[in-house]
């Protein structure tokens, strides 16, 4: 028995997000079904992010335990042959049997896209959300820095979410402007169901001056969903990149994209 | 009677390139249903290039005649409205009714997208060529010079084309290469059927080490379209801006994404 580890890049947008449910279309239902028929095993992946729907991936990653013989680094290969195109396995390797890729320490990046222009541009629909409205970026930056470190973010996820705990830690949250493209990177241990929408559509309003800067602070205090900004659009948002910090050997993938 | 310009940008992945042909979707005659619909009046519009399909734009310019009494300005909003969402106008305005799309001297910008990486990246997928061998930037630089200047481009565009000539100035050919992606922006008074893409795919050639960087000055002084390159694909090019170097109020777009 060997495990397999897989570097996933997916276009979201075709998809009910990552998690595997009856009667619709997942990327792990996916990864699944066609693993299993390569393999001729009955194969489950583990995922290390359980995206959302229309949310995309430059890096997701998966383990599966195998017996077959075919070399880890050709899984890869003979996954792309079968696999719809927008969905890329970027590597496949073998990893020690101990490894799960959601217990293991790491820092996860995503990035958020924002086009800030008086109309929408079809190229870049299905990538980022479209703001016609100004934005004033100092003031997000301001805000951001409130949501920067180890908090309970209970106020910026799902209010249903069922976890053991709503802390996290948000190691940083840079928002760069270039041109009309507004772009946001979040690094963090890991990130609560929404959480990067809800901090999105919480800043953007910061950035549109409903709300002051200082008020991120209040929200984060609160601990309750109804008091920050709506969810920004799934389609804006990419997991980037996972790095599991404890395993050197691990580290996954460089900001290249 | 008056004369109104359009800036049309578009996701050309789903439609049979600009010009309107019986019985596929096009761009032309998407927007000419759209605009007959709206100004109950039989519309059909010219436009600047006649882009090919899977081609994008962020900035192709449209004319079209109307005796509608609703303001230039608020055309964009109304098409938009009514627009499928992969056809976008970014502006409507009143031009001159001798303004001719085609037929006034402008500088057009193309841009092509490489991606070269070892897999694809699905998020790239439809606005990026991938190229996963190794491309050496410096060698297309060097080939790319001997296509810059007026030359006669008859071995860079469909051998059948029929046109008056087909001698054209290239202004220049950047390359650039950031992370993973090459980027290639072409600015020229005109450009043949298929010649960006044509371009493109020999200076890939180039760069791959097929073809010497001199040779490129061989294929354009032979006029045959078989000494040079295969067309990259469509998905990878752009439009991206149109200027009209002798009307001042009609510069169009800044180079913005």
């Amino acid at each position: 028995m060997r495990r397999i580890l897989l570097k996933v890049a997916y276009d979201g947008t075709n998809y009910n997000g990552w998690q595997k449910q009856p009667d619709v279309v997942t990327i792990e239902g996916t990864i699944n079904e066609t693993l299993s028929r390569i393999l001729e095993e009955d194969i489950s992946i583990i995922g290390a992010s359980r995206t959302d729907a229309g949310v995309h991936a430059l890096c997701n990653i998966a383990v599966f335990d195998t017996n077959t013989s075919i070399p880890a680094e050709k899984i890869a290969f003979a996954l792309n042959r079968r696999l719809p195109r927008d969905i890329v396995i970027q590597e496949s390797r073998e990893v020690p049997l101990d490894f799960h890729p959601r217990d293991s320490e790491s820092i996860k990046t995503y990035e958020y896209t924002i086009l800030n222009t008086k109309f929408p541009l079809p190229t870049k629909r299905l990538y980022s959300y479209h703001v016609h409205k100004d934005i004033n970026i100092e003031a997000m930056k301001e805000a951001a820095k409130y949501l920067e470190g180890t908090h309970d973010y209970k106020s910026f996820c799902l209010a249903k979410t069922q976890v053991y705990t709503t802390v996290r830690t948000v190691y940083s949250i840079t928002i760069d402007k270039e041109g009309d493209i507004i772009k946001f990177t979040f690094k963090g241990n890991g990130f609560l169901y929404n959480m990067v929408r809800c901090i999105v559509g919480t800043l953007v309003y910061v950035g549109r001056g409903v709300y002051p800067p200082e008020y991120v602070k209040e929200i984060l205090e609160k601990r309750d969903r109804q008091e920050a900004g709506p969810n920004a659009p799934a389609q804006g948002l990419i997991l980037a990149n996972i790095e599991y910090v404890n395993k050197e050997e691990l580290i996954i993938r460089e900001d290249k994209c």
